[in-house]
């Protein structure tokens, strides 16, 4: 596998598969890497013929009162894993690669941004929606792939696609479960034994809500007041949101479900944000 | 020349060119072309070996009360011309082929989108960062190349271009003026031959604090006093601003100019809008 730290390096690194005939898969990633990330590559694979991923905690993502600085970091295991799942190459740029003094473009998506997670962090999806448009302009990829854990984050970055004619493909996989239900995610590795026991509650509470959904149930506020309900039953946990949203625009789904809808739950728990969705009726969370 | 309309007839005539090892050069414009566009066709042709030219009037830099639809448009004509400045093909797409419905993405350059055009038409270059970056998108050019009497314009693109890495070499031409020293303008054929004579007064207040820099005049207030004095003196010119700029950063210069600066101006004249620039002790304007 392939180690690149310099955006030049990268751009020849695809120039050279496209000047082959061969299509190139990206798999941008935070790092610390677990195996939904690695299921993301695998499953890049099915859709060009070299895949590479990227590594790059991004500041601009971040709000000044986030855990960027203590965000979890472990380069040579990252490599090591990556490269086991069949990567040929693995970009990890340093912020100063990535942003020169004085960045002063942002992209915006404005619709999909204002609810759910994006009420709560401001900046969050601009910072997204700028270094993604960034990585597809640096590696030049045909394909990216991203999970549906952040299924918010891959509808703004749809929208972004085709509001702005990337010609880029993207394909969204789905959530990745811990055998007990959790979802995988790097977070993860800042929950104390007791917070872990605690986080469940999120995939339980969509369980049940998917449970109800599939027994009849139709009202959303009735499934939006047991989700909260369950969550806020639990003394460690600081709802951010319990929301019913369609699939499609994000918007709340008020009243009878008669559409593709989202179950999504993002909290607090002990300092660590934590955040769980289900599309009702067709995943099986926890 | 190759007449394209929808935005996968140029993804193929790009992708068959690199195919062949051609690079492209991309000329964006709004049409109703006049010899300051067929001009920086032929210099595209230095930089790659085939140039495209885009004609289309992007409604989203128009502000709901400026000129989107009375901005004048010539198809024929702007085919004749792009063809005999050797353009290899036009893209030449509907407002629905380049936008879809509900579109909710925008790019936005904060720090030099503030002063200048930016103060008094704050849609604008967002509206001309999206639709560029779209055109970058679905073209693939190499190159891009821009005139600078959008002087403002193209030192935002660059930064765009710059902040989000986009695989594309910007080019700067050149303003070119008539005879009489009038800036060219696709704008200017909404003028009656009384305020064409006035609308001289643009580029003779610029060729004149031009000449006071060149004889040794360093205060930035006097020269920003003259252009505005020299504009005010014409009844019928309401000026929107008369600028002594960083010609980097675009910010403002107060006091002693020790740095290459950029001389600009924008007036209404009869309701058209005009603007015009040098930057001073470079060209000779008027």
């Amino acid at each position: 596998m392939e180690i690149l730290r310099s955006r030049e390096a990268v751009r020849r690194w695809t120039a050279a598969h496209h000047a082959a005939g061969r299509t190139v898969a990206l798999v941008p990633t935070m790092g610390f890497l677990h195996r939904a990330h690695t299921d993301l590559m695998r499953a890049a694979a099915d859709h060009a013929d070299v895949v590479i991923a990227s590594i790059f905690v991004n500041p601009t993502q971040f709000g000044p009162d986030e855990d960027f600085d203590r965000y979890p970091r472990d380069e040579s295991g990252d490599l090591e894993k990556a490269k086991a799942a069949g990567c040929a190459a693995a970009f990890l740029p340093s912020v100063a690669e990535m942003y020169p003094p004085n960045p002063s473009t942002r992209v915006t998506v404005a619709t999909l941004s204002t609810h759910l997670c994006g009420a709560s962090r401001p900046v969050f999806f601009d910072g997204i929606c700028t270094i993604v448009a960034k990585l597809f302009h640096i590696v030049g990829c045909d394909v990216a792939v991203f999970g549906e854990k952040d299924f918010q984050q891959l509808a703004i970055i749809r929208r972004m696609v085709r509001d702005l004619d990337f010609p880029v493909r993207i394909v969204g996989h789905p959530l990745v479960r811990e055998p007990d239900g959790l979802t995988m995610s790097s977070r993860n590795a800042y929950l104390s034994p007791a917070q872990r026991r605690d986080a469940l509650t999120l995939s339980k509470a969509l369980a049940e809500a998917d449970a109800r959904f599939r027994a009849g149930e139709r009202d959303a506020d009735t499934l939006r007041a047991l989700l909260r309900g369950r969550l806020e039953a639990v003394g460690s946990i600081a709802v951010d949101y319990a929301e019913l949203v369609d699939a499609e625009t994000l918007q709340p789904v008020l009243g009878a479900i008669d559409r593709p809808t989202l179950a999504a739950v993002a909290v607090d728990l002990g300092g660590t944000r934590l955040i769980d969705n289900t599309v009702l009726g067709r995943d099986r969370p926890g």
